[in-house]
C-alpha cells in the first residue's frame, strides 16, 4: 500500500496455555482491530509461552521487521513466571526500578481485598513490590486490576506497550496506554484507513479474484488493499484504503456491483442476520427444519428482541412429525421421499399455518454421511420459503461439504432465500425458481 | 517435565484477516492441540498477512528457533493472495511444479458442483491449476475442499507441514498429513505425553483448584502438568504426564473422582454429547424449546444417525404455539407465566405425547437482555425431562451471563439432565429435584 510511511506494529501474546490449546487467545485480534482502527498496520501476531528466551526472540524478530511499535499482553502478575517487564528492560537496554507511588497504589488496591488477608503478608508484599519494578524511562499506566501496564520507549527500536493478560483488564487499559507520550509520538505518524466492506452470496471466489484482475489491468489497484474471505459460506471482500484512493476504490465496488449484482447483498457492513431481522419486523415467520434440526430457528433467536417475529418452529426430523405437526400429507412423503420439493413446500405451507404467521420457511435434505442415493446424493437440500400472501421461492440443490457443513450451509441458504423474497414484495403470489444466490 | 530431547514446533497462521481483528483464529489452537497430544512443544504460534515477505521472515524465525516441524495454515486457495505454497518452496530451496493426478483430482471435486458450470470455465480451470502446483520432494494431501496439502522437507531445517485455512478442511486433512513419510520421520522422534481428562458439570473451578492444593500437601505432583478449563460450561481437568508418572497420576483421579462424585461425569475422554446418544439408543426423544429456539435440536442431531433418536421437536416461541402445537393450556400460561416449571412440564409432555416419543425435554426461560422481573430475572431456566413411563426430572435456576451465554448454558444442563434420568433407568416415576449438576 503507498500513500505515505506505514505505521507497522507487532503483538506478543504471552501464556503458555494458548500453545497447549486449551484456551484461545482472546486479547491479540482484539488489540490488531484496535491498532487496525488508528491506522496502523498489524505485520504479525505472536503466541509465546511464558519462558524468557521465547519473548525476548519474539521481540528481536519484530524489531527486525521494522515495526514502529510491539504490544505485548500477559507476564505481569506476581509470580515467578511473570517476566514481561524484566525481559522487555532488558530489550530497551535499560534498568528495572522501584517506582514507590506505584507501590503505594497497588497496596492500597490490595487492601480494598480483605478476603486476602488471611494469607501471608509478607509474600503478598514481596509480589506487589514486583509489580511496581519499572524499567528506566517507561510511562506507566494505572491499574485495572493490579498490574500496571508500561510504555517503554527503546533507543533505535520499536516502543514497546506493556498490558496485562485478563482481557478485561488489557482493554480498560488500552486508551490511557494510547494517551502516553511515548504512544503518542508513535502513533501520531499513523493515517488511518477508510474501509469497505462488500458480502456476496453464493458466488465462487475465483470469480471475485477474475473481476479484480480484469479491473486491475486497467486501473492501478496498488492504493488498496482487498482481502477475500469465505465466512459461513458467505464471501466478504474488504477493501482498505489512506484517504485519497476513493475514486479507484469507487471504481472497484462499481464494478463488482455490476458484474455480480444478483450475489451483492451488503455494502454497508450489515450482514445477512440484520436485514433478514430488519425485513420481518412486522411480520412473523414460521419455519419447518428436518436436516437442521433447529438450526435455524437457533440463528434466528439469536438476537434480542427476535420473539416479535418468530413465531416458532417445528423440527420435523420423523416422517410422523411431519404429517402429525405440519400436516404434510403422508401420501406425498411415500409418493416423492422425505426430501423432494413437494414436501418442502408442504412443510413450508404447514409452518405458515399451524403457527399462525406471515411466512412458513422449510428445510429438508440429506445432511449425511448415510442416507445419500444416487438421485438424491448427500448434501442434496430443498428449502422452501411461502407466504400467506401466496408468494413461494423454492430452491433444490447439492451442497458441498460434511454434515456439518450441509447444515449450516443449508441454514444461511434458506436466510438468503428468506431476504429475497421479502426483498423483492412478498405479495406477488409468483412460484419462481430464481436463478440468483446459487 | 523429564524424558529426552523435546520435539520443538511452530505454527504460522496466514490471513490478513485475522490481523484487521475481523476474525479470531481457530486453526492455531487446535493445532496446538493435536501437537500436543503427540508429544510435540509448541514454541510459537504466529498469525501474519497474507504477504510473501513476512511469511518467508515467519518461517526463517521458527527456523532461528530450532524448531523441527512448522505447520502452516491458509494461503492455498485460487486467488493471487493465496502465496503459501509459493513461499514454503522457496523456503525449502526447491522449484514448483505441476502435479498433473492432482490437477485431474481438483477438477473432478469442481465438477461435483454442476451449478458452477456457468461461471467462467478458463478462470476456474487456471484456479484450479494453480491449486496443483506441489514444491518438488513434498507429500500431498488430498484435499477436503479443493486446496490440496503439503508436507515439504527442508534441508538442514524444519519440516513444513501446509494445510489449507478453512478450520473444517483443515482438521480433516491433519490424519492423513501425519501419516505422509516426512511428517512420521519428525514426529516419530516425539514422546507422546499420556493424559486423562476428566470432565466436571457444575463444580467451580476453585474447588479444584482447592483439591489440587490438598492433594499436592502429601504428594509430590510435579511429574504431572495439570491444567483445567471451562467449556460449554462444563469443567475440563486435563492431566499429562510422561510414561511412568501413573502412581501419582491416579492419586489424583481418585481423589478427584471421591471428593466431586456428583459433578464427574467423565473420565474416559467422552462428552455429554458421546454419552446421551448412547442412552438414547433405543429411545426416541421429543423436544420443546422457548428461549433456545431449536438449539438442544440442532445439538443433538449434529451426529449421524441421530433419526433413531431424534422424534422431532417444537420450536414454541410464543405461547400460540406452546398451546396449539404442545398442548400446554392457555390457563397455566396465564397463571404462572411461560417461563415456569409448570409449563415446562407441560411442555415436555406435550413433546413426548405429540412427537410419540419416549421421553420428554422442554426448556423455557429469559434469556435476555429484556424480559427479565424481580422474581423472573434474565437467565432464569426452567428445564423438564419426562418420560413416557411417568418419570420426572425438573430443575429451575439462574443462569449467569449473556443472551448467547444463557441459552448455550440451557442446552448444556438439558443434556445433563437426559443423562441424569436416562443413566438412573427412566421408569421410577419419581418426581424429583436432583441435588446434582448445580
Amino acid at each position: 500500500m503507498s500513500g505515505g510511511a506505514q505505521v507497522r506494529a507487532g503483538i506478543v501474546v504471552t501464556g503458555t496455555e494458548l500453545l497447549t490449546g486449551l484456551l484461545a487467545d482472546r486479547n491479540g485480534p482484539w488489540v490488531a482491530q484496535q491498532l487496525g482502527g488508528l491506522g496502523v498496520e498489524v505485520a504479525t501476531l505472536l503466541c509465546v509461552g511464558d519462558r524468557p528466551d521465547d519473548l525476548d526472540s519474539s521481540l528481536r524478530f519484530l524489531a527486525s521487521q521494522q515495526v514502529d511499535l510491539i504490544v505485548t499482553s500477559g507476564g505481569l502478575g506476581p509470580t515467578a513466571d511473570d517476566i514481561t517487564a524484566e525481559v522487555v528492560a532488558r530489550f530497551a537496554g535499560v534498568e528495572l526500578a522501584l517506582d514507590e507511588a506505584m507501590e503505594e497504589r497497588i497496596a492500597s488496591i490490595l487492601a480494598r481485598f480483605t478476603h486476602l488477608s488471611r494469607f501471608d503478608a509478607g509474600a503478598m508484599r514481596a509480589a506487589n513490590r514486583k509489580q511496581a519494578l519499572i524499567p528506566r524511562g517507561a510511562a506507566t499506566v494505572d491499574p485495572a486490576g493490579t498490574a500496571p501496564g508500561l510504555v517503554v520507549p527503546v533507543d533505535g527500536g520499536p516502543t514497546v506497550m506493556v498490558l496485562p493478560g485478563p482481557p478485561r483488564e488489557l482493554q480498560a487499559m488500552w486508551e490511557p496506554a494510547l494517551a502516553t507520550a511515548p504512544a503518542r509520538a508513535v502513533l501520531d505518524r499513523a493515517h488511518p484507513y477508510v474501509s469497505v466492506l462488500l458480502r456476496l452470496f453464493g458466488l465462487p471466489e475465483s470469480e471475485i479474484a477474475d473481476t479484480l484482475r480484469e479491473v486491475g489491468a486497467e486501473a492501478d489497484l496498488s492504493p488498496l488493499e482487498i482481502t477475500t474471505c469465505l465466512r459461513r459460506s458467505e464471501l466478504e471482500v474488504d477493501i482498505r484504503h489512506r484517504p485519497g484512493a476513493e475514486p479507484v476504490r469507487d471504481k472497484v465496488v462499481a464494478e463488482i456491483a455490476q458484474r455480480h449484482d444478483q450475489y451483492l447483498f451488503s455494502s454497508d457492513g450489515s450482514s445477512i442476520d440484520d436485514q433478514v431481522a430488519q425485513l420481518l419486523a412486522d411480520r412473523r415467520i414460521g419455519l419447518a427444519e428436518s436436516c437442521t434440526g433447529g438450526l435455524l430457528g437457533g440463528r434466528l433467536t439469536e438476537r434480542a428482541g427476535s420473539s416479535a417475529y418468530v413465531a416458532g418452529g417445528v423440527v420435523s426430523y420423523s416422517d410422523a412429525a411431519k404429517t402429525e405437526l405440519l400436516g404434510v400429507p403422508a401420501g406425498m412423503i411415500e409418493r416423492h421421499g422425505a426430501v423432494s420439493p413437494e414436501v418442502a413446500r408442504a412443510m413450508a405451507d404447514g409452518a405458515l399455518h399451524r403457527l399462525e404467521a406471515d411466512l412458513g420457511c422449510a428445510i429438508t435434505g440429506v445432511a449425511g454421511p448415510g442416507g445419500g442415493s444416487e438421485a438424491k446424493p448427500v448434501g442434496y437440500v430443498c428449502v422452501c420459503v411461502t407466504t400467506a400472501g401466496g408468494a413461494v421461492l423454492a430452491r433444490d440443490l447439492v451442497l458441498p461439504g460434511n454434515r456439518a457443513d450441509v447444515r449450516e450451509r443449508s441454514v444461511t441458504l434458506a436466510m438468503h432465500m428468506i431476504r429475497q423474497l421479502l426483498g423483492e414484495g412478498a405479495d406477488g403470489g409468483r412460484t419462481r425458481t430464481p436463478s440468483g444466490g446459487r
